[in-house]
């Protein structure tokens, strides 16, 4: 069997590693396409059953040729590009996983899936991914008792490891700079106590509610875009408190809303980076010098109140840099990004941290209990990433239990039903990836 | 002559009107192109030179067939629309001219325009149109004179007339209400005192400016999205403050700013009105009963501080109606829209008010002087408006010069030039609009 994975990015690695440690038994050819392949150990390079193809993603022929030529198709690029070789596959009659959300544009390819009886699989990653399988296999199980759940909240978090937090935002970047600058942006959607909320962007992260997560401690959780329709997707059906979030070290958010609040993340205008010097930028969003800022300042020009603390906090970030970015025209997103990619940057020694909990209020045989589930893991170093191994190692396992037959179907399916995620979060388990259950009465 | 208008809504009635009483002496005659003729009074439409043609825009053929039978196209359709008739215009040699902005996709077919030595003109209305022409009248004549200009600020409000003001929000609609609804959204840029600020939507409503427009009374203004460009449209390089803004009157910005906060003003999400009431919908981004919300409560949840006089202009809208809306799948902008269309109605024998203030500060011969130049306009009827009037006449009378040869030209054009504005303010001017310039020395 010939795999072939788009991708030689952040989260490949464990990926890459499961499938060739499995290739000599399995007889997998693994080819991976990509621009370059920094993030692939030389060692691994070396590897009999690998083959690694600098090729672009819009050469359309190009692209056509290496699916042809497989028998099971893998993406690990960024979101908007699955769908050009989703449509590929679906030509080709090759099969197709990957582990991002499945966008309407890429479900809408599903009637086409059925009438060719073909599988595309989504959403095998962490979050989405582990978060569904885990949640599911509970929730099926709670239901299967005759347990009616009456709340469910789950917060997700790419973290840093306790012994490499050495910032004051204790954050450094794991996955998608992108992502983490744009996180909040919309509304959030969710439902609490019987009644749907909607809590807009500029809201989100003066409400962030406390999260104490044994025994790691205290966080901060805000919840992400659409909690909503996990009503549906999760069998949940009136339930009447059910939130999904985003896990940050106490004192993040309230920091980050500075940023928020005075217009930093804004992905719409764009700055001549050549022009501007990232001190200048800076003054055009806080009208006043970096340095004499002080909560009653940002109290005055924002609204909002902060502690001495969180302005040290930003002020960490020396966002008055004389540097001239010289990278043309950018949108204050990507100036933010650009010069958090630096400062956030994992170091050589650094290991990151995921942590996933999940609590569940449900009623059984006329009483009421509480459980919580969690997921908590380190990194290796700043490539083998605790965040890297719990998105590749799922994709892995659903890619190996395709091919040896063991989950089968067709559509566009996500780990949301039991043939999808025993199998899988079986296998996490036996690697060490496994959630702590603790049940207690109300 | 054969003059073609796409769109009788709101504002086509002057320029109709204007159009038709000059008919005869130029022997011209006009067809309006659109769905329904509701804002063409009926003895108008009785008009011997007058053709009214049911069409649908999108309807290609029907398009050309009517662009290609007449010599000039006008359109006063919703922005977006602009650019399917422009392009026909294009191919088909025909002048266009609308009072749009014109976007960078209508920019695009200026060189096409230039090798076919063919003129369209746009922003030809009230806010983009006389504050074009009446801001670089003045700025040619104080360059003229040797003067250096260090600031220029200008307001534009389409408001209510003081004897049809009855609601706490002293505003009705007398334009489009989509961009009412959405006014502000993105970052407001602008120059104050020789720095560039940035200000985002969310902070826009609170950070606004006391006007005293005398002898009108006291307003607030807030800034429009991009006054940066305007730098260099009006020949302003080096300024140290500029700003063009939106009036509206006090308070108004307050309590606007609490549904913002709260999210409702949102056009990316969508709810179903089919299915919540509007009590429902409002109690997602409240958290609270309406009729029990007071400014501590509001503080709490989203703050910021109001005074009870805010609430009590907040609650006058009755957004904890039980009613539903029935319209399917609208966004939280689009329900407010709905239901601000039926509260802010200009009654039977309302009027509206339209105000334009342009502030300009300079030194001339060594000595400071602060100028305003002030446009103020009551409406007739809730038909008749100021508005209507202020957008269709500047266009009715660039159509009137184009025709008639004394305004020429190649390219897309925009009134902030000598040849453009001198007429056209000249006959607005005697028709009744004109600015009222005071000076003093500082």
């Amino acid at each position: 069997m010939k795999i072939l994975l788009f991708g030689a990015g952040r989260s490949a690695l464990f990926f890459v590693e499961y499938i060739l440690h499995h290739s000599t038994t399995f007889n997998w050819k693994l080819s991976i396409a990509d621009f370059n392949f920094n993030n692939i150990d030389e060692k691994l390079k070396q590897h009999p059953n690998l083959s690694l193809v600098q090729s672009d993603i819009n050469d359309v022929a190009k692209r056509e040729t290496l699916i042809t030529a497989h028998d099971m198709v893998v993406s690990l690029l960024p979101a908007h590009l699955h769908i050009l070789i989703a449509k590929d596959c679906l030509t080709f009659n090759k099969p197709f996983a990957n582990a991002s959300y499945v966008t309407d544009e890429l479900r809408s390819l599903e009637p086409e899936l059925l009438k060719k009886n073909l599988l595309f699989a989504g959403e095998l990653g962490l979050d989405p991914g582990i978060d569904h399988m885990s949640a599911m296999e509970t929730i099926h199980t709670l239901q299967a008792k005759g347990a009616h759940i009456t709340s469910f909240t789950s917060y997700t978090g790419g973290l840093i490891a306790p012994e490499s937090d050495d910032n004051p935002w204790h954050y450094k970047i794991s996955w998608n700079p992108r992502n983490i600058i744009l996180a909040g942006q919309g509304i959030a959607q969710f439902k609490k106590e019987g009644r749907v909320v909607y809590v807009p962007y500029h809201q989100l992260f003066r409400n962030t509610e406390l999260l104490n997560i044994a025994p790691y401690g205290k966080y901060e959780g805000y919840p992400n875009r659409d909690s909503l329709h996990y009503e549906e997707l999760y069998g949940l059906g009136g339930i009447e408190t059910l939130l999904r979030g985003t896990i940050r070290a106490n004192g993040f958010c309230v920091a980050w809303n500075i940023l928020i609040q005075c217009g930093y993340t804004n992905d719409t205008i764009k700055i001549d980076t050549d022009r501007f010097t990232l001190k200048e930028i800076t003054r055009a969003f806080i009208q006043d010098e970096y340095d004499s800022l002080t909560s009653s300042k940002i109290e005055k020009l924002l609204g909002i109140k902060v502690s001495p603390k969180s302005v040290e906090t930003l002020r960490w970030l020396r966002l008055d840099s004389n540097v001239l970015l010289n990278k043309g025209m950018l949108t204050p997103a990507q100036v933010l990004e650009y010069w958090l990619i630096d400062k956030w940057r994992l170091a050589d020694d650094d290991k990151d941290m995921v942590i996933m909990q999940h609590k569940y209020q449900y009623t059984l045989d006329g009483i009421k209990y509480s459980m919580t589930s969690t997921l908590h893991d380190i990194g290796e170093d700043p490539h083998h990433t605790a965040m890297s191994k719990l998105v590749g190692l799922p994709l892995a396992i659903y890619v190996k239990n395709y091919l040896t037959g063991n989950i089968k179907g067709a559509g566009f399916k996500i780990p949301v039903t039991a043939d999808f995620y025993t199998p899988i979060l079986h296998e996490l388990s036996s690697l060490g990836v496994k959630f702590r259950h603790v049940t207690r009465k109300k």
